[in-house]
C-alpha cells in the first residue's frame, strides 16, 4: 500500500524567497502574555487545528488531543487550578534558582490571559492508545511526536496573526485532566491561551541567537 | 526591559484565507523515504534553520544545535552507524511488537537516504547549557522545546517543497555524538535527511484522523 508522491515543488529563485518570507513571518512570533478579549472566528480555530493534526508521529500513532475551552466558566476554573498550583510552584517548588531565571519575563503566578484569551487550547499527549480488542497499543515518542504537533500549531497561529504563550503548568496536568473529562491515558503537556495580542501588549525584550550559534556546517 | 508588541494583523476574512491555505500546505507533508540527490541551495537550508531557531523555548534558552551534513564521507560514516545500530534494533531491541507496527512503513535498517539526501540535519538537545563563570545552566523543558524548534523546522521545509523523514534513530545517539564532535551536554534527538522527493518517491497510503477525533470543544 504504497502509492506515489510528488509535492509542489518551486524553481530555486523561488524557493529563496519561500524561506526567507517564512523566516520573516516566524521570526516575529513571540511569546505573549496579554491577550485581548475580542472574538476570534472558530473556523479559524478549527483549520488552525486541523494543521497541527499534520504532524509526523511515531509510528503514525498521532498521539495528540487538543481540547479547545472557549466556556468563560470552565476557564475560570481552568485559572485557578493553574494560579493554586502555580503559587506552590514559584514559592517553594521551583526553588530560587529557577524563579531568577525567569525574572527577566516578570512572569508569576497571577494569569489574567487564563479568563481573558477567547480560546485556551490544553494539549494532551496520549501516553498509549486502546485498540479494538482493548489492549494497550503502545506510543512511541508520543511527547516527541506531539511537541512537534505544537510547533507546527504555532507557526499556523503566526501565520494568521494570533498570538500565545506556549506554557507547561507544572503540576496541573491530573487536577486538569479530571476538570476536562480526559482518560486516563492522556497526560497534559501545554496549555496554549490564544488570542489577538492586547493592544498595549508588551513583551521581554530578548534576542535570538544568531545563525552560527545555532547551526554547524559539516 | 518589555518592550511593545504589535505583529501582523490581518482582516477576519482574510485569516480565514490563510489558515485554509496553510492547513493544505501542511496537509501535504509526508514523510519521505526516497529522496533525491539533486543539489538544494545551501540559503534555503539557512533560512530553512534559522526559522527553526525562531522557536520558544523553556526560559529562553534555546536549547538546540542543528548539525547540518553535507560532506559525502561524513554521510556515509553516519549511514555506517546508523544502519549498525537499526539492524540490532530491529532484530534484537523493538521487539515484536514494535517491528509488527511499522510493517506497514516497509522501513528497515537499510537507509539509502543518509548517503543520497544532499544534507542530513541532526538536531541535538542541549541538556544543560554552561555560563561563563562555568557552572551548569539548567535547560527547562529542553527535550520538548527542541521537539516544538522542529516542527516549526518541518513546516519550514514543506513551505519550500523540500521533504523529510523525522528519525530518531535509537541508539546511535552517543556515537553520532562523538563523530560529529559534539560537546557531552548535547544529546541527539532527531535525524533528517533533507531533500528533493527522488522522481519515483512513494510513501505509504496513510490516512490522518478527521478534526472531530483530535479535537475536543468545550
Ligand atoms: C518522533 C518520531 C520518530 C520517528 N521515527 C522514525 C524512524 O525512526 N524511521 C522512520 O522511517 N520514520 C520515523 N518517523 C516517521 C513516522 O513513521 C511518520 O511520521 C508517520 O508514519 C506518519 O507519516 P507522515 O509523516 O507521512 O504523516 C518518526 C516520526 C516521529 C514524529
Ligand atoms: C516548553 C516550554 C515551556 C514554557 N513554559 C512557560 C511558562 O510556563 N510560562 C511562561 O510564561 N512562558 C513559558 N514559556 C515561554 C518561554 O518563556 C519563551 O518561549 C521564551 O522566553 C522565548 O520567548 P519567545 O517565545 O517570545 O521567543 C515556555 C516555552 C516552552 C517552549
Amino acid at each position: 500500500q504504497h502509492v506515489p508522491y510528488s509535492p509542489p515543488s518551486y524553481p530555486e529563485e523561488m524557493m529563496l524567497q519561500r524561506s526567507e518570507e517564512f523566516y520573516t513571518l516566524l521570526n516575529q512570533r513571540r511569546s505573549v502574555r496579554f491577550i485581548s478579549p475580542k472574538p476570534v472566528p472558530r473556523e479559524v480555530i478549527d483549520n488552525v487545528i486541523r494543521t497541527a493534526g499534520t504532524a509526523p508521529s511515531g509510528a503514525h500513532t498521532e498521539p495528540w488531543t487538543f481540547v479547545v475551552v472557549s466556556d468563560p466558566e470552565m476557564k475560570h476554573k481552568i485559572r485557578q487550578v493553574v494560579e493554586e498550583e502555580e503559587e506552590v510552584n514559584y514559592r517553594q517548588r521551583m526553588g530560587d534558582k529557577w524563579v531568577n531565571d525567569l525574572a527577566k519575563f516578570k512572569t508569576n503566578w497571577i494569569k489574567d490571559y487564563l479568563d481573558v484569551a477567547p480560546y485556551l487550547v490544553l494539549i494532551f499527549k496520549q501516553t498509549y492508545g486502546i485498540l479494538p480488542n482493548g489492549k494497550k497499543r503502545t506510543h512511541y515518542y508520543n511527547e516527541i511526536s506531539v511537541s512537534i504537533s505544537c510547533g507546527i500549531l504555532l507557526a499556523a497561529l503566526q501565520n494568521v496573526g494570533l498570538v500565545t504563550v506556549t506554557s507547561t503548568p507544572l503540576n496541573c496536568g491530573p487536577q486538569l485532566r479530571v476538570l476536562l473529562k480526559r482518560p486516563v491515558n492522556e497526560k497534559l503537556l501545554m496549555l496554549l491561551p490564544v488570542g489577538y495580542p492586547a493592544a498595549d501588549a508588551t513583551v521581554p525584550d530578548l534576542k535570538r541567537k544568531p545563525l552560527d550559534d545555532i547551526m554547524v556546517r559539516i
